[in-house]
């Protein structure tokens, strides 16, 4: 029985908790990256604001960090190391793929919380084929996700387990712009006129299923959060896709709201955010459809995650008010280790039983 | 690849469902049973209503059906055949002990819906460990549950691998008492009066985890439904149980209340039935409490499914009017084909993945 040893690739908020779970659950951890000048050379347990030193330097340099942090690891009986990364610094794929190719090809195990690498096949195809490639031949496993592995996958699939038939999926989760500042707020057109959002946002992302594989693959359209989870519930239940595509549909106030972001108040009959709607048409007839809903909030507007599944019989669940991101770091955490037993390659978490739970740090260590 | 063949055994009313799952996954029926003479002899498709006949003649005898129902199958590499049985009879596992044991020298991989057969491993301990061994012996698995294998199961551990400490799980869940016929509402004891409640079921069911142990295994004390959950969900979690007690509590109602089982209204003030709730503590410092709550509804109650997990982050669910019935037969058919892989011997379903969803016939096969 080992301890895992884990580098930690971002060492920003989500940092602070991931780094702390993997501590409580007993991992090591042995090396710390980060591009920010002001935090590089400093102690990790500082940067994350922690009481105390970790003893680990956050460094500036990714290769050498990888290369040496984990000393010398021999591989085990199926080509895997004892060497795990945890990327939590950008959100498409494309852009951390160089990254997780560092990883990648020194036979890391990793789990970003990129939101596309929950499931990049239908977007970040290209990106992902070769990851999968240097994943493979040198005895990696690389995933990624975060909330949506549980919250918008393995739930669902696990209801659905206790389903005859299903006709259609339809999941809803909403979440505060106000709480992700101001690149969000516009890319979700929060204080826009109608015409503004039509114009914006709207009509640009009119496209065929075609037109947006090339373009999300060639990087000139960004999948929506909703884009890749109906590929992953597809995946997983086993559905041929024969269409999809994503809309932007705008959301609204009957009232005047203030927005802390924009700084401004939002006139009733402008957009408070969208619906980002990925709708998926299969061959078996199962419709998938999947709203992540970003908006300006009214005081009585909470957060919630919402599906159902219409079928023999239906099935209803909700999630109040989840906390997303505590959820998105232990899932990170609890999930490392499966990636030890994990085929190499880039396996998306709907290739894998569902994140387990560990009681106790005893518990949470890799055979040999 | 191969269809599975299953029998049937018992043919009322989860049978109807179970059956005509089993059929439109495209498994073959090839045999049933049952005891009651009136239907012994008939067509199955004629006993359970359906609109034509399945050339499925209902037996009476288990032994003689059994035994050439499958023909001549032959096991696979790792000793399993297809043979497949549903088992929708009763309630508790030393009543159906012995209709397990009969599929289990047979080599028969068996689902039954009785309810302690979710986990026995704390109730019926002796009869467990008979049908474990024969199956074993004969390289048959043999698994037990239904809603429960979904709902008081497999959807909490998923959403327990999303949280980085538990120290408490609670759920509750809800059913009238009035749907389910006069014994099963003595047994919650609606409309008795406070006294008459005390006397003749809170107080017998004060007693040590010792002495529900050596109860339960003996067949003087009955595992309420909460009984059995709180076991699967310990060992599934790799909690190791110090404790654990049930109580029955009664229920009561502001106003009075018609019940149609009892035939008679019960008065503001007397039991409408009753919650059994199970405690149970872990040497990790896990609690697990469930609710299972039974009562006369007012024409406002409704069925619900809802559970909290205390701990980083809290983590809440709730299923809302689920169709229990049908989910137990949906989940019992989806489940069959995962005891062909399964080890042989007495599997609860904690010990598997959650059941899978099948799209289509094509897909609900075995290999081989």
């Amino acid at each position: 029985m080992k301890k895992i040893k884990v580098v930690q690739i971002g060492c920003g908020n989500m940092a602070k908790m991931t780094v702390s779970y993997a501590l409580e659950k007993g991992a090591q951890i042995v090396g710390a990256v980060d591009n920010r000048p002001e935090i590089i050379g400093r102690d990790l347990g500082e940067v994350l604001g922690y009481d105390k030193k970790l003893g680990v330097t956050v460094s500036g340099d990714l290769a050498a960090t990888l290369d040496t942090a984990y000393g010398d690891e021999k591989p085990n009986a199926q080509g895997k190391y004892n060497k795990f990364a945890i990327v939590t610094t950008t959100s498409l794929v494309n852009e951390v793929g160089a990254t997780l190719k560092e990883c990648a090809r020194r036979g890391i195990n990793t789990y970003t919380t990129c939101e596309e690498a929950h499931y990049p096949w239908l977007s970040a195809v290209t990106m992902a084929k070769e990851i999968d490639a240097l994943a493979k031949e040198h005895g990696a496993t690389i995933t990624g996700g975060g909330y949506q592995d549980v919250f918008w996958g393995h739930e669902i699939v696990t209801l659905a387990g206790a389903c005859h038939q299903i006709t259609k999926i339809h999941g809803e989760s909403r979440y505060n712009v106000d709480h992700y500042g101001i690149a969000l707020a516009l890319i979700h057109g929060a204080g826009f006129t109608t015409a503004e959002f039509e114009e914006k946002v709207a009509a640009p992302s009119r496209k065929t299923f075609q037109e947006f594989l090339v373009g999300m693959d060639e990087g000139t359209i960004e999948p929506g959060y909703s884009w890749t989870v109906n590929g992953w519930l597809a995946a997983r239940l086993g559905l041929t896709i024969i269409d999809q595509v994503q809309e932007c549909i705008p959301t609204f106030s009957p009232i005047d709201l203030y927005s802390s972001t924009l700084g401004r108040t939002i006139k009733a009959g402008d957009a408070t955010g969208m619906i980002n709607r990925a709708t998926t048409k299969t061959a078996e007839g199962v419709e998938i459809v999947f709203d992540s809903i970003g908006s300006v909030y009214s005081p009585d507007d909470t957060d919630f995650n919402n599906w159902k599944i219409y079928g023999v019989p239906d099935c209803n669940v909700v999630n109040a008010e989840p906390a997303t991101p505590e959820h998105t770091c232990a899932t990170v955490v609890n999930r490392l280790i499966d990636l030890y037993a994990a085929p190499a390659g880039y396996i998306t978490t709907n290739q894998l039983p569902p994140a387990r739970y560990f009681a106790s740090a005893d518990s949470y260590v890799i055979e040999g």
